[in-house]
């Protein structure tokens, strides 16, 4: 049968970025890596719409999540972190491991956070040092106002807006520059279209003050040692070259497209993809802020979410994820950041359409999929 | 012009293992990544010789040196360190961005530790926590004598031996239980003929019962929480799917090898190599103990090594690797590790004679190929 992967990470690779990677392995000082490394950091500039580098770290997203605590905080640094869900989680438990004092705002999983809530608790706790959060949080599929919170933590304090944007960037607007995000970091298996092993992350002038006097303990992920590399177009450590090539093929692939129009299609799947399972009765997650990145629905009443997961995997070889911790059986995501057309919800669509009316719950025949051609255009 | 990469990390990928990394990716909670993660695990304690699991991080081989140090020793906890190169100073710098108080032996640059100064070492500082060193230090191209030093360790304090293998696992007789190695790792891009991006990194039931009352801070590298992941075939963190996956590959073609044959073939090559640079006139960098893995030539005199570099490179395809720091210019590194055969080692050492006769180093054609001959049955 043939596969689809409808994940939030990894997600599907295109062929050309396949091939990429299948090439001979070139040295990492060797002039032929210089040009591919070069094109890679002046592509991630364009992507994070930053003019500073953007360090490559051969490691997952929580690796760059890491770093952007230790190296720019000091024991006993008061924090906020924004905890919505599972990797909100884990701001507050990096920041614990190495004595950062995190004040968590808990959100109910499924919602934004509140700008209000922030601002308050920096009037609390002025002295904060940064704010933690996600753009999306990919265990509920809701997107956070960026925007709004990093003008609202810019005028009244002077913390650092750090921002995992591991399920956004490249999915939608996040212009580190222009909004104030102080620190934007990502990894490779979501809709920079690679497999896992990278991270990336953007570092602000003012975040880089802040890694003047941090004093927490690092050495792999030492920013201020990658960056002395990375402005004479090396790394500290041996890079994931195999990786890093696919990187020049997947955003060579983003720059044909047009940055513009990459958000657009995201934002024309995700509408879609929500069009078309409310169409079939479903509600979502996330129903106030959806993400553009994956939809999470909640699955009908009675029914496991896990059955149309593996329903949907069995019989037409798509697979999407389930909830995690208190949403595992309750949800399912389907996802559409990275290397996803039309044809992928459609059939999704279809797919989910045939599951559902086996399972017991009742939907009529092209209802989803009709709902979602109204925006496929 | 053919390419041909002799260096010491990234080596040579098989086309096997390439097209393993072809394939369209598959998500690492699938049931398709199920076996592919256990038979490399299984793969990866038949390779270390443990009985215990090894672990997988998606990071260079440093992140595990990190790790080796952070998830087993506590702030203020003595440790010795061997710094015989470039690989040895970084044990040395990571105890120190950490507190631990790492005593270092400092070793000349070619030449391999006395075990006699580690006993010594541990007799001036009886409350040593762990000793630090590598298999073969990659900048000089010298092996250490790993049984004996480990059975010193042992045998004059209660001291974890870790060893970092990187240019070692694979290459030559490395059994962690046997020979009593506390702490063994390596990286993806030596021996083991994939990509960088990978590290791995076994550990003893002693080094177990450290890391339990370890309290240096750590989170991506946290060794416990891996454990308890691998058991249950998941990783703590998003895997590197796709270099797993070539690794199950490059595990299938050093066990349809057998491991005894890779070493044999390893210590064929070296021993072909340093026989055809001696008949050359060349001296080795590390006489007194050469590594198996890599061999260190310097540079007649006279010649920057720089020059043989780039002729090499420009006139036959063949990249090899300058000396680093203080043996910059001075040494070449002629690699022998990984997928490597007898015809690598024959042309390189015929290119090599004609590169030297073209810099004015007179050598008789033929005469560092035919003593390569020899050994090379």
């Amino acid at each position: 049968m043939k596969k689809y992967l409808l994940t939030p990470g990894p997600t599907e690779l295109p062929p050309r970025v396949l091939l990429a990677m299948a090439h001979p392995i070139i040295h990492h000082r060797a002039p032929e890596f210089l040009p591919v490394l070069e094109q890679a950091r002046e592509g991630l500039k364009w992507l994070f719409k930053t003019k500073n580098e953007v360090l490559i770290l051969a490691s997952s997203g929580t690796g760059a999540m890491e770093g952007a605590v230790t190296n720019f905080l000091s024991k006993g640094d008061k924090a906020i972190a924004v905890n919505s869900g599972k990797f909100g989680e884990r701001w507050a438990q990096i920041c614990k491991a190495y004595g950062v004092d995190a004040d968590v705002i808990n959100v109910e999983w499924g919602q934004a956070v509140e700008p209000g809530k922030i601002k308050d608790e920096l009037k609390k706790q002025p002295d904060t040092k940064a704010v933690y959060l996600q753009a999306t949080e990919t265990s509920t599929g809701v997107v956070h106002p960026i925007k709004e919170i990093a003008k609202i933590v810019h005028d009244n304090s002077n913390a650092l807006v750090v921002v995992d944007g591991i399920t956004g960037v490249g999915v939608f607007e996040l212009p580190m520059d222009e909004w104030g995000i102080d620190i934007l970091l990502t990894g490779s298996q979501k809709a920079l279209m690679l497999p896992p092993g990278l991270a990336f992350i953007g570092i602000s002038d003012r975040a880089w003050k802040f890694a003047e006097t941090s004093n927490l303990p690092k050495y792999y992920f030492n920013f201020s040692k990658e960056l002395k590399n990375i402005v004479k177009n090396q790394t500290a450590y041996t890079p994931a070259i195999s990786l890093i090539t696919g990187l020049g093929e997947s955003l060579k692939m983003m720059k044909e497209e047009g940055l513009e129009n990459v958000y657009k299609r995201h934002a024309m799947l995700a509408d879609a993809t929500r069009n078309g399972v409310k169409a079939m009765g479903l509600k979502l997650y996330a129903p106030k802020s959806p993400s553009n990145s994956l939809t999470a629905v909640l699955s009908p009443e009675g029914i496991d979410s896990g059955k149309i997961i593996s329903s949907l995997e069995k019989d037409f070889g798509i697979r999407v994820a389930n909830g995690q911790d208190q949403a595992k059986g309750k949800i399912f995501r389907i996802a559409h950041m990275g290397y996803y057309d039309k044809s992928d919800i459609l059939f999704a669509l279809a797919s989910l359409e045939i599951v559902l009316n086996k399972l017991g719950y009742r939907v009529e025949p092209g209802a989803g999929v009709g709902a979602a051609e109204k925006v496929l255009v």
